[in-house]
């Protein structure tokens, strides 16, 4: 199955949300906290407790290289423990010159063993070449970020009208001959999302910052349902695995992302 | 000593090279690639060879990264054989929302207790932020790489008529109050460079792209030396660490870089 099946089987059983393991060591329940595994044991439960419900899994690498070796030893036994027909997108944010690309793009593919990547496009085309070999991952490439300083790049005017998001948007359709580029979009862009939608085209998307970051996940998938459009993620990380600090904290993950499916299926009351 | 007192203090002994350790398993020599620490040792023969003429190493993460935690913990142990007073970056191109970047900023200064690092300004100001706040470092922004696809997006032509990567450029000016900002400016751009080394202020330059790339070391030294600028670091990669596949590459490491500083000093014959 390619990651574009996955994603799209998971969006017609109802699911749209990407439950991110950004698991930070300082916010985890506290029995867990002097654990020495207790990453990768709070990253099993949450897992075990949400699988049923999600559509993809998103792991922030920064969050597991802030422990250097030991961390990314827990953020690869946390990819081993999700099952193969659930998404696993490696949140990166890759952009290098080729022969450096290459070696980021067989770390997330061939050892890490990732479904799908987050990329950043200033460096260009042949920066992101090596990812796009693989024809069967999902390249998300950024477009337009949640948070605020999107502004001062990617809202910048080019001499032609248009703002620099929009056309790197354009430019990563024209890259999607082989349906596996995806762009990141901020749930918090609202206003940008609904103006651009229409030429989103065959692009899979990455919606980040429902939650922490103030991005409503009703709205988002009004505009996406009245647009009669799936092939979307939306991800909630922070809102999901932290919504209990106890050790109920895996129960309270499962209740919340039933709730956020509920929302975007249209059926919470 | 801060990373910018290491560089200047470098640069006025003559040194303006940083060797880069892109260290491929693949591309050492046949000796090592069956030893399990044979990356480690490698780099260490290297930075022995090399520390008395070196201005700075530069470690690539994608190439340690492709081991998984494996890569990693080589990483690490490379990181503490460099002296102290020479002058190490984490070419590892960050670049996230605030909360992640914050645990990129720990992880490279922190963790693996680099000096500078490498960022990707997509994202904007408060992306990197979290590096910026480590006022005795430095962060090497990318402002124009080395790249072919450096034409893709970093020279669109902006409304005011200027390109994306000079908007950048002025901005990570604005953000140098504490000397703790450089730019990444390809040696592969020559034409650029010439017509932008006047507005660099009291910027860092970091130049990748000189060997394998095509950039000309005699050419970038040329154009800092008519104005009587230091402040910058040229990076050689595989034109060092790979100078002999043989058992004699350390030597031949070491020569290398010599016939390099005699360039740069403009004391080839």
């Amino acid at each position: 199955m390619t990651s574009q099946e996955k994603i799209l089987k998971k969006n017609d059983e109802g699911k749209f949300i990407c439950v991110g393991l950004d698991t930070d060591i300082n916010k985890i329940p506290a029995f867990l906290k002097n654990d020495p595994t207790g990453v990768f044991k709070f990253n099993q439960s949450i897992i075990e407790a949400t699988q049923e419900y999600a559509a993809a899994y998103k792991i922030n690498f920064a969050f597991y290289e802030r422990a250097g070796a030991k961390g990314i030893s827990e953020l690869e036994k946390t990819v081993e423990l999700i099952p193969r027909d659930i998404l696993t997108i490696a949140d990166a944010k890759r952009g290098d010159i080729g022969n450096t690309s290459e070696m980021y793009a067989k770390s997330v593919y061939d050892h890490f063993k990732f479904d799908a990547v987050t990329l950043h496009p200033y460096m260009g085309k042949d920066s992101l070449q090596p990812f796009l070999e693989f024809t069967d991952k999902m390249n998300y490439v950024l477009v337009l970020t949640s948070n605020a300083g999107a502004n001062d790049f990617e809202k910048l005017e080019l001499k032609d009208g248009s703002f620099l998001y929009q056309n790197i948007l354009l430019k990563v359709k024209e890259w999607n001959e082989k349906q596996n580029c995806g762009i990141v979009f901020g749930a918090t862009k609202l206003d940008e999302l609904k103006s651009n939608i229409n030429i989103f085209g065959n692009l899979s998307v990455l919606l980040p910052g429902v939650g922490a970051q103030g991005g409503s996940l009703e709205d988002i998938s009004k505009t996406f349902k009245d647009k009669n459009r799936k092939n979307y993620l939306v991800n909630v990380s922070r809102g999901i695995i932290y919504k209990s600090s106890g050790e109920d904290f895996a129960e309270a993950a499962r209740n919340e992302i039933i709730t956020l499916n509920k929302i975007t299926s249209g059926n919470l009351n």
